[in-house]
């Protein structure tokens, strides 16, 4: 899928929302576990009520990998069920993989030619060489881990500290520093265009996101944190949208665990709407609709 | 596993080799794709093969997870053949995970709980969230990347290029700045102590070595690229030897797939037994034996 495309779909569907399938067998409505595949059940009905109102998936892999061999087949089930249904969702595998050459191209191979994801998370602390084998895959994306939502972001992502001394002892301003966040969005821009990489930029640094957009004007950002872990929507629009949207906003469980119920997939669609009508006039207010 | 017990491991065995099971099905030896589970198999042959001479095996998961459920089965049967026959070495995944804490949570119930594994390795980016999950079991090992032995690692690990400004415009020597792989040995330090964190260190970063063990003295380092990518035994030995040896280093295609024959698992423990009889040289030399 290309750039244009996704920004076709967001103009169709009035909506940049992705929904987050982090489908933990732990937490799906207790009715589901009859059947024979739980996990893929709860996600396709999940898609088939929220497929109006968003224009991405983004299953987690992490909450597939810890059933080992059983959550694979239901993370391809739902793969293929996406491919099958909805061919013009954009599909991200949010894998936050990266390793060197030979071994990232197994990744690679795995997510793209096995399962047929549009985009796989890669995290950049391994540099060039870790990410390169996906950006192989020319209709493929890799959404590159920037400013993420977490805490620990602070640890290496925004941290000052190694400027500690030499600040102290010459009085240097901090500003005259790139952080380890706007390093990873600028070294990456050298190694594929917008037209291949995304960034993750959490929605809880709404303070960080017009600095995110001055280093990177044309990218899109998938954006985790709104709902759950506490980000506002209309700031991330606000700093962030661009002139063709430049966002995939995320939601999870504020979606998928709306009800633990038998009306699960209604209230799933209930608070994706919502989300939708919210970003209908985002977009309307940028002139983007 | 304890820091004791592996050196106790370390000093019965002669030896600080770590095989890297990174079973490619498409470079295997012919003939066992008859069986029903090649990988598995070769795996079982060459564990079997190479056990006298290693105190750690570390299947590289992108290799099995490349080939989907089967391949998680492989992966599944392979650590349980481990934990059967040779219940004392060490076993790694290396799976470089890293993700918000209750996603790192089902990677650690993954790896931890499912599949008992003595470690996995963890990529620093998304810091102390991304990890801590991993540390709550107590029993088990974070091996947190750190400086690695691809070329990659230049574009952050090692990278001065944030200081560029600043350094022109005052004359400041970069000494006095912490490089990234710096202030992720000494900020993870605060998360665990040396009884359950290790690092990775590339092999092929011997000048790098002297500078990593004045920050973590009494850590273990997995060590990378001895061999396949060029790295030097001896000088890794000579910077990183600690009293409890302090090393673990791998080799992962010059030992796995010295043959392509029928004779790939006598090759293999002859490659085995060759880095071994170094390393006990190497050993001796530390008085550690």
């Amino acid at each position: 899928m290309t750039r244009l495309e996704l920004f076709e779909q967001i103009r169709k569907k009035k909506s940049f929302l992705c929904v987050g399938l982090d489908s933990d067998i732990n937490k799906i409505p207790k009715h589901l576990l009859n059947f024979e595949d739980p996990v893929f059940e709860f996600n396709k009905q999940i898609i088939d009520a929220t497929l109006p109102y968003t224009i991405s998936y983004k299953p987690n892999v992490a909450f597939y990998e810890c059933r080992g061999a059983a959550g694979w087949i239901s993370l391809q089930r739902t793969i293929e069920y996406l491919n099958e249904v909805a061919p013009e969702v954009f599909t991200i595998a949010d894998a936050k993989r990266g390793d060197i050459g030979n071994t990232s191209k197994m990744y690679a191979q795995a997510f793209f030619d096995n399962m047929h994801f549009d985009a796989i998370t890669v995290a950049p602390y391994m540099g060039v060489d870790s990410v390169s084998p996906f950006l192989e895959y020319k209709k493929n994306w890799v959404v590159l881990l920037a400013l993420t939502s977490n805490e620990g972001a602070n640890d290496f992502q925004t941290a000052r500290r190694d400027l500690g001394e030499a600040m102290q002892r010459f009085g240097i301003h901090s500003t005259l520093f790139k952080l380890l966040y706007e390093r990873v969005l600028l070294k990456s821009q050298e190694w594929a265009t917008e037209e291949q990489m995304m960034y993750v930029i959490g929605a809880t640094k709404g303070e960080y996101f017009e600095k995110v957009r001055a280093h990177a004007p044309n990218h899109f950002f998938l954006v985790p944190g709104v709902g759950a872990q506490g980000g506002s929507l209309e700031e991330v629009a606000k700093y962030g949208m661009n002139d063709q949207c430049g966002l995939i906003v995320n939601s999870s469980r504020g979606i998928i665990f709306a009800s633990s119920g038998t009306d699960f997939a209604e209230q799933a669609a209930n608070n994706a709407r919502e989300l939708q009508i919210e970003m209908e006039v985002l977009l309307r207010q940028k002139g983007l609709i």
